[in-house]
């Protein structure tokens, strides 16, 4: 009784050791969360690398700067940013586009055009964490730099649609409009890029009520005013944009058509996409999946123009990030994710005597190209199978002495309960 | 003239305006780079698994006191460690073991063990910049936790030397001591544990005129500090071990035993492994590339208890890092890189008119899995034989009006030159 009790004080203190806690709104991965993520990151690599796009990474950090001329100072209020020991000031990256149009400034432009690049990687924000938004995210992108034409807008877009297809997802769609529409009525009816700019940031959150006044204020007329709120809401088949003309209008055209000889069809116009920054020059287009609510956009991109910012030549560029973890939260949604990759193998020695038998079958397995495991804690048969089932392995093979007289070992199928005489020398191929 | 002269002019005040640059100490990754990268992470990553580890991830940064807790306060100065907006003391990570164990600690105690975790992923050290030591680097690591024998210890250098097989490498050492041994011997000397680390540095970094006075001091005979240098010389086969006794060199002895029953025989010991950290408790291993000079470490690992420190209960664990970037130098210095996986076919359409048709045979061969890309530019044939030919592309699909009369293409190999035409219906079986 004694030794109970102090065995529970023990506990006690134990409990009482403040436990280190992974910093809040970021998290850790499990082995099962880390194979659906490499599931669908493979399956996007994949498709990326099908539409000849090469992945390109850049550091996790780049000079703050960087991202105040793409977005404004305001963007450092949102970033973690601080000073380096050598007093320069840095940034966890809040997004990939500018790094990755840094990087071609700095060392891509010899590179024959267009150039297209993809990545993916970890992109950080300091917000409130709220539910499916983290500190930490994860985003999937590609830019295609130096192709400024509706077949190089089609095949970004393309590319976009190709790999949330491929994903699994089936409730989604993509709604395209070109930043052209809006600024040009706006700018017909005399309002200036400088008073535009927070029209359209109305807009682009649908924010009519308060985007009506701030058209008034800027001396649009009421008809103007109902023109524009009417534009925002075209949203539907392609055929929408042939009652309608323009300079904008026929290069959208030109890339539904695109999108159409690609055999992509499940896209949408939407002149009202707006993507609320300055850099945005011509298309833009969004993707959702609706099951996640509010916070349903799951990709945005467009055509921008950002180089000169940096140090570089003007060279238009289209490109698209996909929300990594948003597109997983659907997936999961739909009941899709992936079927847990299994072990193939857990050895099992039945003896001490046994044990260096084991070892040489598991080393001759994983050889071979078998995803093996074994007993490393000396356990008896019974814990062993109960390991094996807990790993989700395929097989046991047991490694006994009445089999080893049989130069052979008993393999298990977990699944069927099935066991049966196995020779060492068709080991590989039972388990294949 | 007058136009030349204005076009100069503008270059050079482009050239002026001052380009931004990535921050010091770290890289950007070209997509040849990235092709040969993920080359390796994958050959790694199948080797893992096929030895039964399952991939976790945990967040880029931490909260500081994890890594000051594991290191001492001294590894603030080598961190980039900051503090955010919350006024929390946050550091990027410098290695991936304390958070492997900190996430163990927080979720993963109810997992059947052993419990064989990996990971593979950015670590972060400021300190003056050198040849092949980067700010941002990159670590792919083991942990094995909650097995301590002879055996799990076996499995984690089994894998690491593994890995660096299938890695192609030929020129490595993988070295295995037993940080007990010259622990044994200074504390049966009569030197404290608080006298014993200091020497223990010393002779890890093999600094044996600086360890002798420091042994002196600690009360050490002459006889005694020979032996002890004598014992960190005994470097060579495992047979070594035969002539010595002692509770850690019969570990020793189980530890190669296993190894060798896995076919793994590239093995030596090396009594003066040390690894200059008081958290190991039993095995060190380092794996060396001679060709790579005074930073020949590749590999470093042993067994080791670090749960207690973060508020958890005293699990035991083997585990190493491989460093990512010095594996791939090596490669390189030995000629190893990957050949870069080529685009399959590039698809040029001889006018206007075949442009559409183009993409829609573009469409087609994506979806059968062909990796294909296209003219974006539209550019003259000759212009995009030679851009195909700075992709790497393997063929080149010429889609003209008199072909596209008989429902054919021509496909022109890029190596051989040797040019022919293909109907449609055929052409994905002659691209594979």
């Amino acid at each position: 009784m004694c030794i109970l009790v102090q065995e529970s004080l023990i506990k006690c203190t134990l409990l009482l050791t403040p436990m280190i806690q992974r910093p809040r709104g970021t998290r850790d991965f499990t082995p099962q969360e880390m194979e659906t993520r490499r599931y669908l990151e493979g399956m996007f690599r994949r498709e990326a690398e099908l539409h000849g796009f090469g992945e390109i990474a850049t550091p996790i950090f780049e000079n703050t700067e960087l991202f105040t001329l793409k977005s404004g100072p305001n963007i450092i209020d949102e970033m973690y940013a601080f000073e380096d020991k050598g007093g320069r000031q840095i940034a966890l990256r809040p997004e990939l586009t500018a790094p990755s149009m840094r990087f071609f400034v700095n060392d891509l432009t010899n590179y024959p055009r267009p150039l297209k690049l993809f990545y993916f990687g970890q992109c950080f924000r300091y917000e409130r964490p709220q539910s499916g938004r983290f500190r930490e995210f994860f985003q999937f992108g590609a830019e295609l730099i130096g192709a400024p034409n509706p077949e190089s807008d089609a095949e970004v877009i393309g590319l976009a649609a190709d790999m949330i297809k491929r994903s699994g997802l089936t409730d989604y769609n993509i709604r395209i409009g070109h930043i052209g529409v809006l600024r040009g009525k706006l700018s017909e009816g005399g309002v200036t890029p400088e008073m535009a700019a927070p029209i359209l940031q109305k807009l682009d959150k649908r924010l009519l009520d308060e985007a009506r006044p701030l058209m008034k204020e800027a001396g649009l007329n009421d008809s103007a005013i109902e023109d524009v709120i009417g534009t925002t809401q075209i949203i539907g088949s392609p055929d929408l944009l042939e009652k309608h003309a323009g300079e904008a209008i026929d290069y959208l055209k030109g890339v539904f058509a695109v999108l159409g000889d690609y055999g992509i069809t499940n896209v949408q116009v939407d002149l009202g996409v707006v993507r609320g920054l300055d850099y945005y020059t011509g298309i833009v287009f969004e993707m959702d999946a609706p099951c996640l609510g509010a916070e349903k956009q799951i990709c945005g991109g467009g055509s921008y123009s950002l180089t000169e910012l940096f140090g570089g030549e003007k060279v238009f560029s289209t490109g698209f990030a996909i929300g990594f973890d948003r597109t997983l939260l659907a997936l999961e949604r739909e009941g899709l994710t992936p079927a847990r990759r299994r072990l193939d193998a857990y050895v099992v020695p039945t003896s001490d005597a046994m044990r260096r038998k084991a070892f040489a079958i598991v080393g001759m397995l994983r050889r071979q190209g078998i995803a093996t495991d074994v007993d490393l804690m000396r356990r008896s048969v019974g814990k062993n199978l109960k390991y094996a089932d807990s790993l989700g392995a395929r097989h046991v093979i047991i490694v006994g002495e009445k089999e080893d007289a049989q130069a052979s070992v008993t393999v298990r199928n977990l699944a069927s309960g099935e066991q049966r005489l196995v020779a060492l020398g068709s080991l590989v191929d039972c388990l294949k």
